[in-house]
């Protein structure tokens, strides 16, 4: 293996696929990034098992071949490489290491054979469909807040996708919860997702997919099974094993009667909560809200703090109603809302609250109440 | 007590003034401030017994008085108040209770008495002097990472101030060392200083009056006795105990016949180091400096990640050499440097170096090298 390729390329996909390599391995070769130089381009390849990646880059490629290098290290060391250098990447015959040069400076580097790398088996995934880039990423940033980190509780641990109708129309939604506050987002099914089985994407993969996101503006080829997905776009292509579980009747815990509404500028709630639960003790964070005519008034107390009082001039229709909820929850949720106004849907202290984007159907959120 | 303040005035006071308060504290009310409002003025007070800090602000006082509330809690509510709102903080009767109102938002706070607070204690400082502030910053920033962390060595844990001669010049010193490295800075004696005993000023009195200067350009007054310092500056008096010990000869270890010589780019140098210490176990941190005639050859090995070898272009006057150091210690030291060119003064592989900022002599640096 020889080839020659500019830092710059390097680097950047070499900032994705190492993501998703584990500080601490007890299996040394899943520290490694597999370099696979073809044909006028290198693939990286990085594996924790259940999560794959795979990304290609154009370089000049004197000679094929394949090896595989601790991640990090390499990161670390093309990171710290000046901006406009030419890497040399070169297997050194027998020799089992990996040389890279750049400039002045020359780096060799352990390696382990090709053949040890896990396999990337070519599995059957009979779904597929396309989804625009921007409502991916709506679709993970409106729901994974409350994804639960709950190991015991494994199947919400992830983000539950899945098709379903909305009024009738067929809509591909996203749901996540911790059993303490639930949110659910929706865009138009994409051709090709009808009868898609339910999947349960873990949290990791979630979090990687996000991080390729923020620099691409393209659509993204989705395939699935029911025990596998496959995030296709640009040059990479990222594999994960799906969450082995049953996510539970979401929609039981969406109430369908809640009679009383407040509308709030989302901004001066945020803001309102974040001041009012600097009293809240470290541990119940609750916050309370007390809705009447035209003013919800937000209170918190401690033994320790003391106590805090603020108002905000609302749009709320009802009767009066007292209600505690943690102040985290609601701050998460107001952080969600992409419009400048907050509609809160009510039932009574003890039931579940709603929470909508005025104007925006896509995101529902819904939050327990808790005793104050 | 009664007063009206505008929030930022308050919050840049409270900002310094809760920096002291420490985060756990066993005896409670040095987790307060002591405010006191005075004649068109507000004092804030807080101390953690050892370092103690007095900031005024000029506010409206409508009822002067004093009293004691939770120094975090009240700068996160002001903190988190919108900006340009008139904060007022008023002492309810006998209630115990301080109430802070602003906009629709009202707090209130426990309190504990003022009689309840550590006096701060006029004591005799005896010595007193003047320097100015950016005097007073390089003082600090040029030695401060040299510190020691080890508690076992108190007399360690902070810088050494001191007056001393420079060829024949007076002059004021900072010395700090962790037994590794060594850091020295010297200035003109100031007026004043002539005869003060030498002082050893913590850590955590060192890293308070730093985050109280990056705003200031002001002279700092200091006065000190033998067992307390004190900054004055501003509105602000920051007091501090000294460090009952006594600092080691330093200048024993400042080796003076070292008569090889190299000058090289600060920046290329620290680049260089920081990619080769990648190789480098986290463990030992090693770099092996080997030097001839124009050049500088950098390396590294670890048996777990490879090898690394860079060159640069240097001054080098003398007979071969080949040391080794802590990367992480070369790369402190070359932060430091201000100017384009550091120059090494070495012996030989096992005694101690000499670094420089060249064409600036107020800072010296010695590192112990270390086998390699």
């Amino acid at each position: 293996m020889k080839l020659t390729i500019e830092r710059a390329a390097l680097l950047k996909s070499l900032a994705h696929v190492q993501s998703v390599v584990e500080r601490r391995n007890t299996i040394p070769i899943l520290s490694n990034v597999l370099l696979a130089a073809g044909d006028g381009n290198l693939s990286l390849t990085a594996t924790d098992m259940d999560l794959t990646i795979i990304e290609e880059v154009a370089a000049e490629v004197l000679q094929e071949g394949a090896t595989t290098v601790p991640a990090h290290t390499l990161y670390d060391i093309v990171r710290k490489l000046p901006d406009g250098a030419q890497v040399e990447l070169s297997l050194a015959g027998d020799s089992g290491q990996m040389t890279l040069t750049a400039g002045r400076s020359a780096f060799t580097l352990t390696t382990l054979p090709r053949e040890d790398f896990p396999a990337s088996n070519q599995v059957d995934l009979p779904q597929s469909f396309k989804v625009a880039a921007p409502e991916l990423c709506s679709l993970v940033d409106r729901t994974r807040f409350a994804i639960s980190t709950e190991e015991t509780r494994y199947y919400l641990n992830g983000i539950y996708l899945h098709a379903a109708e909305s009024g009738g129309v067929p809509v591909l939604r996203a749901v996540a919860t911790d059993g303490h506050r639930l949110a659910r987002f929706e865009m138009p099914l994409p051709e090709g997702a009808k009868g898609m089985p339910g999947v349960i994407v873990p949290r990791k993969t979630v979090g990687e997919l996000r991080k390729l996101f923020d620099e691409s503006d393209d659509s993204v080829a989705i395939a699935l099974s029911d025990t596998r997905i496959r995030f296709s776009f640009g040059s990479t292509v990222l594999t994960s094993k799906l969450i082995d579980g049953t996510f539970p009747d979401y929609e039981r815990v969406i109430p369908s009667g809640n009679d009383r509404t407040m509308e709030v500028d989302r901004k001066a709630f945020r803001e309102a909560v974040d001041r009012v639960s600097t009293i809240s003790s470290e541990k119940s964070r609750a916050v309370k809200l007390s809705f009447s005519e035209g003013l919800l008034t937000l209170s918190a107390t401690s033994p320790e703090n003391g106590s805090a009082i603020e108002e905000i001039e609302v749009a709320f229709k009802g009767e009066t109603l007292e209600i505690g909820f943690n102040s985290r929850y609601l701050l998460d949720i107001a952080e969600q809302i992409e419009g400048s106004e907050a509609l809160f849907q009510l039932s009574d202290a003890t039931s579940p609250t709603i929470v909508r984007d005025v104007g925006d159907e896509s995101a529902l959120y819904v939050l327990m109440p808790m005793r104050v």
